[in-house]
């Protein structure tokens, strides 16, 4: 690892690295040139060499205790929610700074309760809402910050753009990989269940919803009062000013349906939106350059984006067009759900909460 | 095969068995204990035996070249568009019974005109639209039948129940096999560019837009004028009494947006539906049943469909919901595109034309 | 279901209906023209309707516990190693007959013992092993067989018709897909695992090399007295003339090597054998037509085997050549492992115990 | 790019670019802090830009033809058979260092002129052979190298270490993606052909048999001579001092079998062979760890190796055991075929042909 005098250099910790998530963290850190892969913690594994468990990752570290993690500048919390909070309140109090991935801070209260039950730090709720492209200048000051699920990453960077032509209805139609229903091995997760089918699942909610709804709620907002950051007049320090409330259901109309497709990788999601203007081709394409002329992992392409383009980095790929004879936009993004829809955009939250360069260790 | 005098018996010819769907009909056809295989035409072919390019079709056949199908009762054309109306019109005036696979006799002459250039034979369109459980009546008295193309085949059995609803906007996000791009290798269809991907296509505009505009429009008006078979009172004469005119574009809005999985077989689609009135959960259920509780072929599923419960049956399942807080319905639909989707449902087709038992050869 | 007075019917029972194997058995049994489907039993399941844990199997039966089991004419246990001898005693007792697809009664006493501990019942081993195209006359007779493995299925019936040439020297380089691996997920079954990967497995030693070991032993002891079914001068009552012996591990030297490739269903092995001669190609080809000239489920084909040609069906096919550079001889097999490898097998040899026709039931 | 003045700094061209080994090379290159991408050649897309075909390359260049080429210090060569020589002898005049992936340079004439055909310059050949694990201090000397074939490259470096023992006998049976087979799209590589099917090819006789039987014969003649680089004796400039001499067939036999697998990248052998001298299992390992304990490329590994932890590299991952029942040994290899069988391996020769760290570019 890089220790030379001038560059910064921080210690980093995963904090639940049996999972995907947790294993691919592991994997970016220690090729990451300012911060120092310097514990894993899983409680079922502790006291085992990480690199047995992670054939990918080649450090000297034994897994230890979730309890044992501290004293590290920065966290990566891969934990179930309602686990993730205690242990993000515990670090915080120590001054290391943390990227949650998982809902905990993610949604309002009320949304929270409905999805997921009591919330152990209810005062800690909404946190920041990791999307760096939507609401950076948030977590470069932020100490605790709620790394974005995989559907909504990909949903709300394609949607942000067009919050100035007045959203009234979203379809969002997504297909994934079998990776985003984690690594237990279940029936669903069995290869003769997912190869040669393809299914709709979670038909009667699932959680990537308020979550999402949320999201378009502080697009809506931000957009009707003239300023694109949507909530960059919100307070920014961590577990206080928070992005989301809980979500105004009325606008706009929301579906969201997702699919299990036979990859192990990506997710593809087809949006079907209706606004109170419809804009010319060209109209269109400027409201992209805007918001992501300048971004270095979103990109509006001239084609529908291909998975294979996304796996394995820390992009997101767009395609948008006006469907003049049906009278909607369609939008269409391609993300690696494990890189940019998880462990690759928690990377690029903590770079820009230590102020280190956004894309450092996702090139 | 069966020669017993007291069942109907006749021959059968494919013409153009070197693609997916000749192939598949030739082996449904051996097994059919009505139909007779009597000869598969194709000109690249002609002079090889049959069962060498097929394995799976044991017959002591020789491909012959096209012209030289003749003196068969039924005939089943697996040609390129503007190909098979001229071997259409030709084995009609011999008395044989056709169903066309291309979409030659699909649309209205304007539409056909601006998707695939000048027909061959502009006074035979549009043909009867061979979808048996929309409209039985008329595929039973006709002598030249469309079959319908795999998109709208799915499309259609999943929207007709909706249809006294009074359709406002329709949105069709399928998601298909690759079998469905043909046998025919291309850049597509490499086993490297499709397998761990994902893609929408035909954005642009897909050749099925129109064949399932035309039919949203024929279900429309069946449904306005009360009359359950939407063009019933259309005669049902080959090549006459057309079911479809041209589609007025006005209603419902369309759009249609398919995309290739890896997959060899199979359409998933997911519907989503706005109309002018919003069932109940149990409203729309009756909806399904009034149309297909005793359909054989086509079932409503409590779960959405997989395509594992479709591939290599001529089945469509569907699953119909109310997203009350969206306010729209959505109906998931799935076939297997070269049974239900093609060759299986010319088959029932047939079966009806001759008077035979419209599951024969399909169990 | 058939039950006309002038044809035989028996009733059958699935006992053990929750893996892949009693699926399709109770999924083949309700296609079968002479065996009603009667009971299908599972301890785990025992008094939920069969038609929705099968969504194949549309019978009106809920699933009985497995002591239940009873009046039965035929039973085929689907039932863990040790668990099946006990319910096949008690089930010959009452008169059934019964296919075990257990390793219970494959082995001789010996190497049971060292492979799976100790037998429930030793007496009864070995039994009547279940290869019809190997040992047809004894099955024939016979009110208990040991239903094969899958991979002994494929390589015994490759190397059968070599045993006259004198093996010295066999390796089997097997590839299986995941379904070999049974129903229960884990990490080694999980989509994210298999898909894109190909990895050998079980080398420091595999279940089934015993049951193939013993296999050869038999060929060669059959092939040296000049008998071609190896075993036919022994007794053939169930459990008593046994067929097998403890394997002699002298001749021939055995490697078998299993791999696991990204597919559901099929096993394919190449196998490379040395024999004291080598045979010319017309020669190799003669004793191929010989020993399966007349058989209906093997067939020898002029091209390595494709697993696409087989998944589905009963079928073994077969590729033998003579590598005369090298001195060997390579033969090819390709079976469903589902289907001859275990249930469609399974069927075959019950046809032979009842006299019913071999092939009922699994054209 | 680097461009500091300490640093060595060559030109490289890739010639042949439409496949995906030029694809994957120009990939590489752009990453390669010594060697600069400065052109890549492809008469049929001469004048587009690069980026555009391959999308993975973001530089600055249209493709030029190949006669185009020249005035760069080194070419990577990916062409046709026959087709690769005379560019090779223009280049080398110029003073260029050429890396030929093309089969011209890897065999003795008379093997060539028995699988290829006339050699447009059989003064050139037989090249040094690239194997750097084996052959390294030639390759360090060369001008021009052959790259090996992808199936050589595992077979050879798994074999290599057992050349001591004396080896008698040989079988690879390899399994491939989808990848080796070449981008240009035919019924082979058509998705429907491969997905869900496997089966062996190339039985009549693989163009890589002689290439593995000359490189067994120079690792059984250096072992001979007790050299471990086996042809260390032979000068090492380009085009002369040559490794290879035709095959001497008798020792050892040789069968080799490559098998389809429905995978896009990756190799995995299973390779059987008897020696002379059968080692105990800690002698074995003694055999790999003197051989590779020091590469960075090659590692011998406990257990059988997965394809999914060499694709995207350019290691070869091994494991070796003792089949002391019957009397051989067993080792397996697995390669990414694109990397270190292609395009990782031509880096890694021209590193060495320009006394750049062997690594670069390739970590």
């Amino acid at each position: 690892m890089e220790t030379s005098t001038n560059k910064p250099h921080y210690t980093a910790a995963v904090v639940g690295g049996s999972g995907y998530t947790g294993a691919l963290l592991a994997e970016l850190l220690q090729r990451h040139p300012s911060l120092e892969l310097a514990a894993v913690a899983s409680d079922g594994s502790a006291g085992t060499p990480v690199a047995r468990a992670l054939p990918r990752v080649r450090v000297d570290l034994h897994f230890c205790a979730i309890d044992e993690v501290g004293g590290v500048d920065a966290a990566f919390l891969c934990l179930p929610e309602r686990a993730a909070a205690p242990v993000a309140r515990r670090l915080l109090d120590q001054g290391t700074s943390v990227v949650d991935l998982s809902p905990d801070f993610r949604l309002g209260l009320t949304d929270y309760q409905e999805w997921y039950g009591e919330h152990p730090h209810p005062e800690m709720v909404p946190g920041i809402y990791g999307l760096p492209e939507l609401h950076r200048d948030e977590i470069r000051g932020a100490r605790l910050v709620a790394n974005p699920g995989c559907y909504p990453t990909a949903a709300l960077l394609a949607l942000a753009p067009l919050a100035p032509l007045g959203l009234t209805d979203v379809i969002i139609d997504a297909k994934s990989g079998v990776s985003g229903a984690g690594k237990t091995p279940n029936e669903r997760t069995h290869f003769c269940t997912v190869d040669s089918d393809l299914v709709a699942y979670g038909v009667s909610g699932h959680r990537h919803y308020p979550e999402i709804a949320g999201g378009l709620t502080r697009l809506t907002r931000g957009s009707a009062s003239g300023d694109q950051t949507a909530s960059g007049d919100e307070t920014a320090s961590g577990g206080a000013g928070a992005p989301a409330t809980d979500v105004e259901h009325a606008s706009p109309a929301l579906t969201f349906m997702p699919h299990l497709a036979p990859l192990q990788r990506g997710i593809e999601e087809t949006i079907y939106v209706r606004a109170r203007t419809l804009p010319r081709p060209d109209e269109l394409r400027a409201l992209f350059d805007e918001w992501y002329g300048e971004e270095r992992f979103v990109a509006l392409c001239d084609e529908p984006p291909r998975l294979r383009d996304v796996v394995n980095t820390n992009s997101c790929r767009l395609f948008a067009m006006v469907d003049r004879r049906a009278g909607r936009i369609v939008v269409m993004a391609a993300i690696d759900n494990l890189m940019k829809g998880a462990s690759g955009q928690a990377i690029q939250n903590m770079n820009l909460m230590l102020g280190l360069p956004e894309e450092e260790g996702l090139s």
